[in-house]
């Protein structure tokens, strides 16, 4: 029990076991390097994606500090760099927004004169941080429990299309939600479906009132930014560490700002006050939490789903391996504690990983200290990026989008190795664009799902025959060697048997086989009505009407069809023998040997439609290598009439 | 071509195929029968049910006349009684009073004096009736789309499991709805979620006030139709039609409440203004279409899956066929045509369908009858049920519904045979309990979808062995007589590969075969670093740290001990060829075969998963017996690099 607590509390505190083995001497130059050079990437992006959470700058420098610190003890991805993200900032924002729309915040002026109403911007942003942070602490909150039930796994439902799908959605949202910082034009920001058309035109419509001065300093910082990041590729070799663009731009537009007093002069909108130092801990607003389960699951899921996808990359690159379930739970720390001290919900974010790793990042070690850069400046040096302008974070954000939208690329890459994800990311794509991210992700997963059911609808199917001289049981279609049986037809279909597929597993049957149920069950109630009929009438005991029937006869009516033609004096002398080959399907068929070696599983619905169709009809219905687990037994039991065990026919490979 | 228009009108309109060739002799006497018997029955269901979609009861007479008539002409069913259907009724009525509640509709009296308001019943029940009609053309407008795009399939995702909870749900809200009229307690009718539980306490809360005739009245009327429901039951083969329970209750009940005049002596409520006549078809009132969608998709598809479960039955047992497509557009004809003429939505009732069957009924004739006995009532004597007690009619409704709750009968059934269909099955029925029929059939069709998933994740996983002298392979763990390859593991999942359970699959995969990609990766990298180390000292060029991978190394971070070892001066010296060996797998595998036969499809997520395991790896991947169609030519030109055709060494299938 000792080893076990140890090995728990190991599992839960990762920093445990490698720290204590930490190589300073190999490792702790690069982490140092690598530390410094992430904090000054978490920086600018902090107070870039809080205007997308929609709260003040300075909650994203402390979203950008406790978490990181916190992931050090907890993680163990040694290469991710956790902090803020813009997708899921914007998620954040979405929710704020829409809770805490600008329309509930217009207050009259007092003196009660004509002047009209005055948006009463503080307490908005009191507000919205208020929904971001108990946000922040039911995505914590999810996350540990998903973490502690073991549920890692929920992240293989968002597969690849359908995140890269989603994540091209959040990149057009969030060029569209920076467009007005860009611009400097002020509209109000819209949050549910068909927002982004509504943001679109309102930034048009108002596009006479944009700053110039705004406009020039945003495209200037993207046209650097963009120059900047292009150089850190092309000589990634030979830089001991990228040029950080983005402190640059920021340090550089708020001297340009201060200096010429663009806030003033020229109604440049800049960021505004940062408060300087931490806050003490305080209790999340719960009464705000009813109306936010549901978006604090999405944010949740999408977080974890990111951060684990990242982290199993790096895993695999520098092989070592990645504990999703501990992953989840580290997250979900991060978020939770640190929702106490004002933060909002947080993720790894690629961009700055990539940094993290490529200047040579070798353990948590490194993300510590980029954590304790943004520390200093948050306590020491805040205010001076009070002059800052917005445009300019707008640039920082668009311009990390870039690499998102060359994921639009996947689609002739899907289109060339699979329709069906080429449609996942599109739905993914459309619905997240046009009904919000939120819904847009529920539609995907939705979508997804549904399209391995399709799969599961249309498998291959086949009648097999015997290779003689050999155990193997092949297609007749593709293999002129295999023949069949007289009178057995051995029908094999790739695929379970369950209630979405059954209808279509039993007509394929029907077809491959040419015995249908239905006819022969028609004709046998001809047969019995004729019967009936002759015994009423004792007259012509020896005359039945008989026909013989083919599988040519589909029409509805044929059972009445049949009837006239008794009627009309058609009629056939048979005796009793003969009448129950009557029963028998075309070409004599006796028996159907159903090969389920690759039925996973089926349920009742499944095999009641296999049993019903052919209860009543005189073939013989046998399952071979049937492979269906000791929980089935119940079910193995009820379709004991019917089954058989066969191996000595059908090897089970 | 003029073949084929010929054909599609005898789809479209089945009745020119059977009604041509009508055996008037034979059939016409039962028909008719079977028409009155069944007429007889809808009548009072039709004033019941309409009380359930919370419309004044002339309303369920026109349900019980139009689509009834329209159904002749499209169905395909010979034996399935169109009509008022309680589950649809009710999902109706919660839609109805969702739109239109109590609270909308308390008038101030005009003098303004301090008598508190009162609620304008005739004002909210017109708007109850226009959300029920435009509902209904919406509702026949999706069943017609469907139908005619071919979608009569979706019915499928309605597995029995989920239809059975579902519609025990309903009853269970159909009771709790017909508790307040059965007691003459006057309380709201609640919609939404967790309004079953409100209505209880409603009604109970507010007992006192129950009126004493009413409910003695009630429960005479459960008894008198239970009893008669028995004696049909026992007595099946003796009567010759049914007894019609319902009919004599309406009729006495109505005679009794007039006689003792039962509404103004004993304030018991009764059914009330019935107007005479048939009205003039009505544009619906399309404004309130937007609020009704989901719910028209709702009511569309539960009413299709009703109706064709039970056509298929029917089928079945008397051996014709029923076309999906055209019974969705049937219905949905009968939906859509008829609300021009103030009906509310309609399928197939069980009850009445077994009644239309088993007193004769051949064909779609007695149908057509019985909706001539509600068009007689409707034009000439519906007056003479103004006096009828509501709280029979809920004694109709709740007597009906007994059946339903034998589906109870299921849980220990489903037990035994299956615990994912009882999870389905708990699912439905709590969800739609709790949350209302419509989210609750929104979650229970999500979570059975899902269990599919689940099942896919949880394959059946072996490692196979030769047969000798035999061309089979087999389970090693099941079959002593199979060997293995030296070298060569073959590797069989019983599932297809895709995102959802590629990792599972890669697990099993490397846990059946011991061959672990990451250990070997991780022992890779320490052995180059090593190599580097010593290179760069010039010193000891043949002391390399080599060390045994094997698959008990699974901690995380067993590269650092290993340096660390490699460090404390633990060092062997290999020579090159022995290097070679070191990333190679435990026992020597230099060979996985992948067993694709059971394999119906594979997503790139699923080929990126095994692709990116072994990539770096010396050991050969191949995938035999492949039978993934052409769609996935492009996936299969991607895979090339490990796809081998193995015919040879392990038959397909």
């Amino acid at each position: 029990p000792l080893l076990m607590a140890k090995a728990a509390v190991l599992t839960f505190l990762p920093i445990l076991t490698w720290l204590p083995s930490y190589p300073v001497k190999q490792y702790l130059f690069s982490d140092v390097v690598s530390g410094l050079s992430t904090g000054v990437v978490q920086l600018p992006q902090g107070l870039a994606y809080a205007m997308l959470a929609a709260v003040p700058p300075v909650y994203g420098l402390y979203s950008s500090f406790y978490p990181v610190l916190l992931y050090t003890f907890f993680g163990t991805s040694r290469h991710i760099s956790v902090g803020t993200f813009a997708v899921i900032s914007l998620m954040i924002g979405g929710v704020a927004v829409r809770e805490a729309p600008d329309s509930m915040f217009y207050t009259l002026p007092a003196n009660g004169s004509n002047i009209s109403a005055v948006l009463d911007v503080e307490a908005r942003d009191a507000k919205r941080v208020q929904v971001a942070i108990v946000l922040t602490t039911m995505v914590g909150i999810i996350q540990i429990a998903l973490g502690l039930l073991r549920f890692g796994f929920v992240a293989i439902y968002l597969t690849e299309p359908l995140v890269r799908g989603f994540t091209t959605a959040a990149s057009v949202h969030v060029v569209i939600s920076q467009l007005k910082y860009l611009l400097g034009v002020k509209t109000q920001r819209f949050s549910g479906p068909l927002s982004a058309i509504y943001s679109v035109k309102a930034v048009f419509s108002d596009i006479t009132s944009a700053n110039i001065t705004t406009l020039i300093l945003g495209l200037a910082c993207i046209v650097f930014l963009y120059g900047v990041k292009d150089i850190n590729e092309r000589f990634k070799k030979k830089l001991p560490v990228p040029i950080p663009g983005e402190i640059i731009v920021v340090i550089v537009s708020t001297g340009v700002s201060y200096g010429l007093s663009l806030s003033e002069g020229h109604k440049v909108d800049v960021v505004g006050k940062i408060p300087t130092g931490l806050l003490p801990p305080a209790a999340p607003e719960f009464s705000l939490l009813p109306n936010l389960v549901t978006d604090s699951f999405a944010v949740a899921i999408v977080g974890f789903s990111m951060g684990i996808s990242l982290a199993k990359i790096f895993a695999l690159k520098h092989g070592y391996s990645v504990d999703g379930n501990q992953e989840l739970i580290a997250l979900g720390l991060c978020n939770f504690v640190s929702s106490f001290f004002k933060t909002f919900a947080i993720t790894c974010s690629m961009s700055r990983s990539l940094v993290q790793e490529s200047t040579g990042g070798k353990t948590q070690i490194a993300g510590l200290l980029a954590s304790l850069v943004v520390l200093l400046v948050v306590v020491a040096i805040g205010f001076v990026f009070q002059p800052l302008p917005q445009t300019a974070l707008a640039a920082i954000i668009m311009v990390n989008l870039l690499g998102m939208f060359k994921q639009f690329r996947d689609i002739p890459t899907l289109w060339k190795t699979s329709k069906i994800e080429l449609a996942i990311w599109f739905v993914a794509f459309v619905a997240s664009v046009l009904l919000g991210l939120d819904y847009g992700l529920l539609v995907a997963i939705a979508f997804a799902i549904l399209t391995v059911i399709y799969r599961t609808q249309s498998p291959k199917s086949a009648i097999l025959g015997h290779v003689p001289g050999t155990g193997m049981y092949c297609d007749l279609e593709e293999y002129e060697e295999a023949v069949e049986y007289e009178g057995i037809k051995i029908f094999h279909s790739n695929s379970s048997i369950y209630f979405a597929n059954c209808d279509l597993y039993v007509n394929a049957l029907k077809k491959k086989t040419g015995v249908n149920p239905e006819h022969l069950q028609a004709a046998l109630k001809a047969r019995k009505k004729q019967k009936e009929k002759v015994n009423y009438n004792h007259a012509s005991p020896s005359k039945i009407c008989v026909k013989g029937v083919t599988s040519e006869i589909v029409s509805n009516n044929h059972l009445m069809e049949e009837q006239r033609n008794c009627q009309s004096g058609e009629v056939h002398s048979v005796s009793d023998s003969e009448q129950s080959v009557f029963l028998k399907p075309p070409g004599d068929v006796t028996s159907i040997i159903l090969d389920w070696t690759p039925v996973n599983f089926i349920d009742t619905v499944g095999a009641k439609a296999i049993k019903q169709e052919y209860a009543a009809v005189d073939v013989q219905v046998v399952i071979a290598g049937c492979s269906i687990g000791s929980t089935w037994s119940g079910l193995q039991v009820w379709l004991s009439t019917v089954a058989v065990s066969l191996e000595e026919t059908i090897p089970s490979p």
